[in-house]
């Protein structure tokens, strides 16, 4: 079985061609700067340790995906045919509450996905984007959606629920989500059968990146995680601030005079899958 | 031994005559609404069970504290002389990092906690009016400060600093400086008593009230606590929503269209120690 993963930011599209069985990766790739100056294409063989690097026009996400595979089935490539690819898996960002696991998508599917662009508008949107491409040049094939929130899910309300008046919760979907969920479930899957005892135990996961953030598996449910509505919340990491008193964003922004999106950079470097001042990026 | 333990709010001055040796109180009150139409005034005698409660102008502190020295010394009172007031004792919320102790308030240590005010603009200036008050009325007595935030100063900088920028941190001072310290000292010094083991221990103190906090208190210093910049960091509590994710308050603010006083007190309800917004209250 051969399945196309795909991961599609608002100006990337990053894809690897593996057999999930045997976890062997076919090709590895980047389509970057979609839609700016200056697009990059790489491409990459692992198993002939073939590489290709190059600047290539790629005005929308459509002709880096028609790049993609054609460059899959061309001289370089690594199946003959695109109808090789059996389906394709697509990370979406923000699952809100909806979404607990991951599905096969349909056109009822995408419009509850985008019923949640509000909380992560840069992402969601740019996921679908992709999705709905690949459904156009890979006709006829399975496309499955994988949330970064779908593990955490299973929090109960006294772990996702701000102290904050409850209309933010009903009306604005204000809570914790937790991200990193494919992460989190994996390793405690991983330790759970290390340990025998996949049914009852208790498991702090690490997820230590340049974004980091950790659960608490109970049972092979998450019950806690550090990230919140956006992944700003928990620990300290390479680009974002994580935890610090709420008061002190104000504070700065105040003694400052700075604007909402300049405070937001200031705790969050790199984007913010948020997104609500615009930033650009993964 | 007598002294006089003064809180005094920028609208309010809570006042007791206590034994600091036999703990006894010989009088506690209120006065309240200073500067507002309606000041009230309570006092209480603890041993004769006396209570008295009156509407009685106060457009100033001083007015205020000459009404409980005159009810100190009059009719009611518990004792027949000012002069019989051996000490004043001054709660001062926020000592910055100059102040790792209780000290002997003086023209210069005055003038220190004064470069403290624009991290408790509401507060700091009213202790010191209080100060200067006591200073006036109860002339050639000492007046010592104690403060919120100095048993905290033992904290390491891991524990302190804000992944922020740094600059934040030394042009504004924006660090952790935890709260509640006369608390988290006080309990964490009858664990250690009772626990036999002064000099070598691992306290957890937990401030549970309508304000909540919790500390790490290592061989009898604090070594980390929950509250922040700002009480508001933490726990969830009474009136404040304690550790959230930083970017909830903005999206928050960004999709209701509220101002920064508005999200500050949608976080914070009763007031704010920082104050920035002139809330009044303590």
């Amino acid at each position: 079985m051969k399945v196309l993963v795909i991961n599609c930011g608002s100006s990337s599209l990053k894809y690897q061609l593996i057999n999930p069985s045997t976890e062997e990766v076919f090709a590895i790739g980047l389509c970057d700067r979609i839609g700016i100056h200056g697009s990059k294409f790489e491409y990459e063989v692992p198993a002939t340790d073939f590489e290709l690097e190059l600047e290539h026009d790629m005005p929308t996400h459509k002709e880096a995906l028609e790049l993609v595979l054609n460059t899959l089935t061309g001289e370089h490539g690594v199946i003959a045919d695109i109808n090789e690819v059996d389906a394709v898996g697509h990370r979406i960002v923000h699952g809100g509450e909806e979404f607990t696991t991951s599905v096969l998508l349909d056109e009822r599917v995408m419009a509850g996905i985008e019923a949640n662009n509000d909380l992560a508008p840069l992402h969601n949107p740019a996921n679908l984007l992709g999705v709905k491409t690949c459904m156009e040049l890979i006709p006829g094939k399975p496309n499955v959606g994988v949330f970064d929130t779908a593990f955490h899910q299973t929090m109960p309300a006294k772990a996702f629920m701000y102290p904050l008046p409850y209309a933010d919760y009903t009306e604005l979907k204000v809570r914790k989500y937790g991200f990193h969920g494919t992460s989190h479930k994996f390793v405690a899957g991983l330790a759970n059968d290390l340990l025998g005892n996949p049914e009852k135990s208790k498991v702090i996961v690490c997820h230590l990146g340049n974004g980091a953030s950790i659960s608490a598996v109970k049972d092979g449910k998450s019950v806690d995680t550090s990230m919140g509505l956006t992944p700003l919340q928990g620990l300290m990491m390479g680009t974002r601030c994580g935890d610090i008193d709420p008061a002190a964003a104000l504070f700065i922004k105040t003694k400052r005079d700075l604007t909402d999106k300049e405070i937001d950079a200031r705790m969050n470097k790199e984007s913010g899958i948020l997104g609500i001042f615009e930033k650009s990026s993964d």
